[in-house]
This record gives C-alpha cells, structure tokens and sequence, in this order.
C-alpha cells in the first residue's frame, strides 16, 4: 500500500496545462490498486509569491472545484487546504530547528530566486520553502511523492530533515518518503507556442463561457500558410492541441485535412473549440455548479476532507510533541 | 492600559541570577495600576539550542513553578507555554513571508552566532528566530514588550514586519509594539563572580533541598584574607550576594563583621546561606508543591493560561487570515 502525497500550487486557475500535465496524472495514480492519494492545496506556499487575499481563495476554490470536477475520489482519498491543518506550521517551526543553513542556502530554487530577483525581493518564506515542504510531506508519513526533475532535490532534503530528526531521537518519529520522479511529463504548449504557464500569459481556461473560450482558441498563433495550400500539422500549436484531447480517428482526420490543402487555421481552431467544449462537457457543468455562489457542496467537501487529514497529521504531531518535549 | 508582553526562556531551570535580575521586576511592572501582563515561556524558541524533550519539559515546568511561587497573579495576567497555542507558529509562517532575507542577515544576533559556529552549525530556526519572535508579540497585540539592549534589535524588527504588512493590506492589522529598554539591567554575580548563568555554571538554584543549596553557597570564591584580618566587603562576591537580599540593616552588621576583622568567609556564606532558605521560605515550598510529582496544580494553571491566550491569538490571526485570504 502506497500513500502518495502531492501538493498543488494554488497562484493560479487551473488551465488546460495543468489538468493534463498534472491533474489527470495524478487521478490516474491515485485509481490504481493500493495507492491512497494524499492531495493538499498548497495555500501556505502560495503566499511566497501571492499576496492579494481575494485572488487566493478563488484560486483555492477553483483548484479544489477542478480536481473534484475530473472526478478525484475523495471517499478514497483526502483533499485539504494545508493553511486548515496548523499541524503543518506548527512541524514547520520543529523542522526549521534541524535545518543547517546552507542545506537551504543550496537549494537550486533559492539561487535562482536570488540570481533573478536579487537577494533583498527574496523573503524568509521564500527561503525556508523546503522546510514547509518537508512538513508537509512527513506529516502525512507518506511514501512516495511524485514531482518533477527540479523538485528531486527538496525531496532530498525532506529526507536529510527526517533523517535528522530520527537520529536525534534515536527512534523512528518519520517515514522517509521516496520520489517518484516523472520522466515524460508533458509538456502542453500555450496558444504562442511555449509551455503554457500561468506566467506568460498563454494559457487556456477550459471552464470560460463558451464565446469567451472560443476567444483564447482564436488567439493561438499559426503561421501565415495561405488557406489554400497544404499545411505541416506536426509545427501548428493548435493541431498540438487537438492532438492531446481527441481520438486517434480525429487526430487522423485533421491530419488529413491539414495535408490536403483548403483547410485553414480558423477551422482547425474551431473544431478544436468544439472538441473542448464536448469533451469537458460534464466536468465544466460539475466545476460552475461547485464555483457558484451559494453552493455549500464545495466547502463541505474541503472541511471533510481537512478532518481526514488531521486525523492523520494530529497522530504524527503526536509523536514529535512527545520526542522533543512538547507533550 | 498597557499590554506588556515578556517572553520567557526556558533553557534551563530559572537561578537566583534571573529571579533577582528578570522575574521578580517583571512582577513588579505587572502589579503597577494599568498594566496587564502577558507572559510565555518560549518553549519553541529553546529547540533552536535545546534538543533533548525532558530536559525541556522539566525547565518548563519548572519556569511556570518559579514564576507561580513568587506570586505572578495569573487571574489579573496570562500565563502559558508557546508551543501550546498553535497561532505562534501560523503566524510565525505569515510573517517569514513578509520579511526580506536581508533584515534577518543582518541581525546581530545571527551573525554573532554564525562567527561563532560557523554557518553549517546554525540552523534555519536559529536565523529566522526574530520571526517567530515577532509573532509572539503581533500576535496579543502587545504596546510594550520589555527588552534588553542586546534585544532592541528584535524588536525594530518586529515594527517592520508589521508595517511590511499593514501597508501590504491598507488597514491596521497589527499594533506596533513600543519597546521598554531597561537600562539599568541589575547583573547578579554568579559564584565565580562573573556574571550569574547557566552556560557558566557558576549559578545558584535557590530551589534546591537545603544541604545541596548550602553547598552550593559555599562554592563561592573568597580570596585568601586570613580568618583574623579585617575584609573588604566590596570586593566579595559572598557579600555582593547578601547586599541584594538583606535588609539595610543586616547588610550594615555584614559589613561591620567584615571590618572588624576575626569574622572568616566561611561565617558570612553561613549568613547568606539561612538567610535565602528563611527569604525564599514560601516560595521553596510553594515551588516544590507545584513540581510534585501528581499534583495537577500546575499544569491546570497552564491550561488556564492557554485558553485565555488562545482568546486573544484566536482573534488576531482571524483578522491576519481575513486579510491574507486564508479564511
């Protein structure tokens, strides 16, 4: 049995890149036989880089209202927002104790962030990320932790935090947890062609109203192959696209018509409009029902969910009270 | 009405040095018609240098007793142990989120530490210290926080933070704190005659049963003046000691004594020795009924304590949280 924990960012809507990058992935792994997914909106963490308090909570909401749309099982499962658990900075603080400084110091995230912004922009809560990280995963006394190559070493430190720890106290207070490290991850592009973030600016938001979708899909640059002439679908950012979401069949149909010449952009950009709108029919109809106003279903499944995790976290908190004297 | 808040350490059990130099003051400040007290025992800042759990429980429960015994009145006041309201350590995340990694860089203290240790053997707690300091106060909405010198520091750092943030969410979330510089810091020599403290070992726990605390007393270095030749009082750490605890009148006999010559220094820490077990003679007893094994007395008091800190911390960090978006 494996307990796998993930973190979501939650500086931003979930967009297209993130439900097939990520979000599908995870529900994926978290239906396999004997895992248990862990999954907490990473709200604390937000804070480094997000300051405006109404964008965090429809962030918070939005990101909550997307999982549960593509059908995270939260019987199963357990879906928090980390600010709603105190055990995560309460074992934050612990944790800051058994971490020399230059383990963060070396933290290729911290150089980064020190080279771009220069070091007076980078905040104490910038700088000690991975030990809140570390909390949130050790917290969980989770086994596997899925993340990206540029995330393999804070993985690495929540082992040398938790390895710390245990050797003080001569006795097993955390699991150490392994990564999973994902390869292949895709890359989904955005509407000009580089990897769609939230921070170029070049991302599609499936759950807009249908004209205002349409919109963002008619801004997706092509190049200038007049209508009439055969076009490569292999370099067009919107053959990427439809590519990613259709069937085989589709994806061969709009090959076809992308070869033969006579089919332009603006049709390849509507039918792949279309195919959003008709394959995420049923999940943008469950993402507004849980966004509107008034609909309680949402917050009672995230404060649920925030008593499952506790149950868990309360019972490690536990164990590190009573080790280092805090019980 | 001023909300004055202290912060205790607990690294060690509380010594004749502290009481006569930290609490006994700081009741007095306590009982001057307007002000309320707040009082906490920094437990979560002593895992910056304290790793072992019973050692800390035991100096905790022993700082609490200390206090208790000579009369902190924890009905007009409120007493508690840090780690036991969770608000500390969210708060403490927060505000690491709002300070610049230079201000910490360059806080005396850290560097002190690090050209003392080398920087692998400084930990993040020990560098982001003030933060959690800073919340400790932010956080009862405190107008004076008494400090020594050395602290001042801390404390404009604690003004910034929370200017960083009032300003960030145009509205007054925190109350900025005034310090209280105490400049005539009274230094208690210890039985070595440098200064009295733990890390010298040369202190003198008033607390302990009555034979081990005499020969404590009688550790006390005395230069070589033969038993019959008159002794200068002034230069005598037994005679410093018994200045601060006699009456005027007993201190003038002391001093005749040692004048008049056939008076030895074995006589005088006699003296020094009855007269702290007939000073401290219900604050020994009351101490040891409070630290006996079974009695629930203290640790009701402690209780009591948290409920009403968690009154207050409740409401501010609501207001932090409102702001922030975490609500």
């Amino acid at each position: 049995m494996s307990r796998i924990l993930t973190g979501i960012q939650s500086s931003g809507r979930p967009h297209l890149g993130n439900i097939l990058g990520a979000i599908l992935p995870a529900i994926h792994l978290s239906k396999e036989a004997g895992n248990e997914s862990f999954l907490f909106i990473a709200d604390l963490h937000s804070l480094t880089t997000l300051r405006n308090g109404e964008h965090r909570r429809d962030y918070v909401r939005a990101v909550a209202a997307t999982w549960l749309a593509f059908g995270y099982d939260t019987v199963k499962n357990t879906l928090w927002r980390q600010s709603r658990v105190p055990e995560h900075t309460e074992l934050n603080w612990y944790l800051n104790c058994f971490t020399p400084m230059p383990m963060l110091d070396n933290a290729t995230s911290f150089k980064d962030k020190v080279e771009k912004l220069g070091k007076s922009a980078v905040s104490a809560g910038l700088f000690t990320y991975p030990v809140l990280q570390a909390a949130d995963i050790l917290l969980y006394d989770a086994n596997l932790v899925p993340v990206g190559k540029d995330q393999r070493q804070h993985l690495e430190m929540t082992r040398d935090i938790a390895t710390a720890v245990n050797s003080q106290y001569g006795t097993d207070v955390f699991v150490l947890p392994e990564a999973r490290i994902d390869e292949k991850i895709m890359t989904i592009p955005g509407t000009d062609g580089a990897k769609m973030s939230k921070s170029y600016n070049n991302y599609i938001d499936i759950f807009l109203p249908a004209n205002e979708l349409y919109k963002v899909v008619k801004k997706i640059i092509s190049d200038s192959t007049p209508l009439e002439a055969p076009k490569n679908p292999d370099t067009d950012i919107t053959f990427q696209l439809y590519k990613l979401l259709a069937t085989d069949e589709q994806t061969g149909q709009m090959r076809a018509n992308y070869a033969a010449g006579g089919y332009g952009f603006g049709a390849a950009k509507k039918e792949l409009y279309e195919l959003m709108v008709e394959k995420f029919a049923t999940e943008r109809e469950r993402f507004n029902e849980l966004m509107a106003e008034g609909n309680p279903e949402l917050e009672r499944e995230l404060q649920a969910g925030e008593e499952k995790a506790r149950a868990v976290a309360s019972q490690t908190i536990q164990r590190v009270r009573d080790v280092m004297g805090f019980s």
